[in-house]
Formats: C-alpha cells, sequence, structure tokens
C-alpha cells in the first residue's frame, strides 16, 4: 500500500500522518513514513536546493527537474524497495505536488508535467489524502512555524492556484484522490482517513 | 556564437578552451567561457552532488534528471542572455555530453533524452568540437590529476561507449560536430580549431 498526502502549507499534514502511523502499526503494519521532496540522504539534498532561499532565481524548468531527480532517488531507494517487501509507504506528498505547485502555482506546462511523470514515475499511490483548507489559514498557521521557505514565500495568489489544480485532480479522481476538510479537529480527520482505508478494504474493519 | 567541447576524461578539453578564449578575445570577441554540469551557483551545487562519489548509489534516472535541472538553470541564466547579448559562449561539455554519458555510458534510454532535449534545451551549439583519443591515453591522464570524481571512477568499458555515441554524433552531423585528433599537440589542436571557425566564416581568414 502507497499512501501521499497533499495539501498547502500549514493545513496539517505532519499531524495526519503521524498518527495515521501510529495506529498502522497498532495494526501490526510495517510503516515506511517518508516525504518530497527527500526521502533519502541525497534526495534530502536535493530537497535543500528545492527550499533554500537562494541568491540566484532558481528558473522554472529547473526547480520542475530538480523535484523529479529527487522524485526517481526517492522511488528507487525507498518507495519501490519497501512495497516490494509488502511494507506500507506513507509518504508527505508526491506526484500530484507537482502538478498542483509547478504546473498550478508556476504555471508550467502541464503535458511537460505528464510527460515527466510517464518516463520517470512508474508507481503510482492507491490513495492520496488532499488536506483542504482556505490558503489563508494554512498560510498563517506556516508563519507561525518560523523562517519561511522558497516556497512559503510565495503570494496568496500562487497558493490559490495550488490549490486549485487539487481541487481539480480530486474531481477527476475521486477514487484515488480523497479531500478532508482541515478545518476539522485532527481526531475527526484521522478518524475519515482511518474510515476511507477500511471503505477501500485496506484495514478490516472490526 | 555558442560552441561546446566534448571528449572523455584527460583529452585536454580545458587547455584547447583556454587558449582559444585567448586567441578570441585577441580578435575583439567578448566571450563567456563556462561549464556543464555547472555555470551558475546553482547549477554549480548540482555538479556537486552529481561529481562527489556519495555512500547512497545514485539512480540513473536520478543523474540524469539533474543534470537536465543544472542544464535548465545553465541555459536561463547564462547561455541565453550571453547569446541575446551577442557574446560568444564556450561551454565545457553542452547537451552531447547527456547522449554520450547517460545514453552511453549508463544504457539508458535515447529517445528518453532526447525528450528531454526537446522539453527543456530550446538553445543547439552552431559549432562542437570533440577532442578525441583512445580511452586509456585519457583515464591514465586524469587519474595523474589527483582524487577521481564520481564519472572518473568508472571503468574502461564505460568511457569506451561513451567514445561510442561521440563516434556516432560525430558522423550524424558532420557540419556541427566537429572531431579534432587529441593526440595532437595543443598547437597543433588550437589551429585546427581555429581553421574550423574561419571555414565556417565565424572568424575572418586574414
Amino acid at each position: 500500500m502507497f499512501i501521499s498526502f497533499e495539501g498547502t502549507e500549514g493545513v496539517g499534514k505532519t499531524t495526519l500522518i503521524k498518527s495515521l502511523v501510529d495506529y498502522l502499526q497498532q495494526q501490526g503494519k510495517q510503516v515506511v513514513l517518508t516525504r518530497e521532496p527527500g526521502g533519502t540522504p541525497l534526495a534530502e539534498q536535493i530537497r535543500q536546493l528545492l527550499l533554500s532561499p537562494q541568491d540566484e532565481a532558481m528558473s522554472e524548468n529547473c526547480e520542475l527537474l530538480l523535484i523529479f531527480a529527487a522524485r526517481a532517488q526517492h522511488i528507487a531507494q525507498v518507495i519501490q524497495p519497501a512495497l516490494n517487501a509488502g511494507q506500507w509507504v506513507l509518504s508527505d506528498r508526491f506526484i500530484d505536488a507537482s502538478f498542483a505547485y509547478q504546473g498550478g502555482g508556476r504555471g508550467l506546462n502541464v503535458d511537460t508535467i505528464e510527460l515527466l511523470r510517464q518516463q520517470f514515475v512508474p508507481v503510482m499511490p492507491h490513495l492520496t489524502f488532499w488536506l483542504d483548507a482556505p490558503v489563508e489559514l494554512g498560510m498563517q498557521r506556516a508563519q507561525k512555524r518560523g523562517a519561511l521557505d522558497r516556497f512559503e514565500q510565495e503570494k496568496l495568489e500562487f497558493f490559490q492556484k495550488v490549490r486549485t489544480v487539487y481541487q481539480s485532480r480530486a474531481f477527476a479522481e475521486p477514487e484515488r484522490f480523497i479531500r478532508l476538510d482541515a478545518s476539522q479537529t485532527p481526531a475527526q480527520i484521522l478518524e475519515q482517513a482511518i474510515a476511507v482505508l477500511k471503505q477501500n478494504q485496506l484495514l478490516t474493519s472490526n
């Protein structure tokens, strides 16, 4: 089982993932918790390049290709081996983030991103939980956490475009891409996520 | 004018480029000397990731995408602006190296590399000088220079495959991709390169 978690900044992804990992481990599952960009020492170095504010403006194509480079490494070193070993993989962001951030936020050609997906991403999540909240709310939470990274420094409009792409992906793939209302309490969100897993018969309903 | 220089390790690319830059500057040309992977502070950071021997095996797709990420940044920040300003750009390696090293050496699908070229490389060299010498010779010279980088650590067979791809590119594009016999003296190689520039009417023949 491969589950990804998506959403703009400050919507509570980390909280949900951690409590879901706890829950799954209590059910006796072997769980690999990982994230993008990153997930391996090398991919985390690429993450640093992507997130650190740089003196030099990063070209949009460079950003897109760095993200797919980190993802290629992440798939080869972490995701594929874990899935082959029958483990659960929970990833904080995956391919949908490229469509949302680079396609929506940056306005890059969606066909180009799709082409990279076809060439370099041989595995798709079985389920994706999208934590959705008004963009303003998440930005306020992210700001409270301290220094903003290169993406968090983007303007409101950027995140609204990101959210719009997530909305359209939820609409296009309702069975895989599940919207969770992030304005609920963490306990409510977790309960909903577990219910979805049970509906999909990924967990027994006892 | 955009000129790239290709060849396996230790064939004397750096020596040729430096003396050609001197020559062109004496002719009153504005010359930008650059290299791949690298050429901007950010792209040089990506170069570091690519060349440093890592504890973690770098997946071939990750390597390919990192190289194209660095190239996208290099084109946007250095090559395009210099060409737009009417300057000469001399680059130590460019797109042909991806076909030779990742396509030939690593055995990656050439169609995938061609597809990345179409999407992310809007500019091609007007001329490419390929310094060709028997692979063993270059490897010995590279070893004398000290600690070997991640590519230089490859085996003889790897560089033979790289050389074969360069050969086929010289055959396919004889007007752009010019073989120079690297077993000649530096002065002879420089003289030949200048003769090619004059033949192509890029320099006056006086």
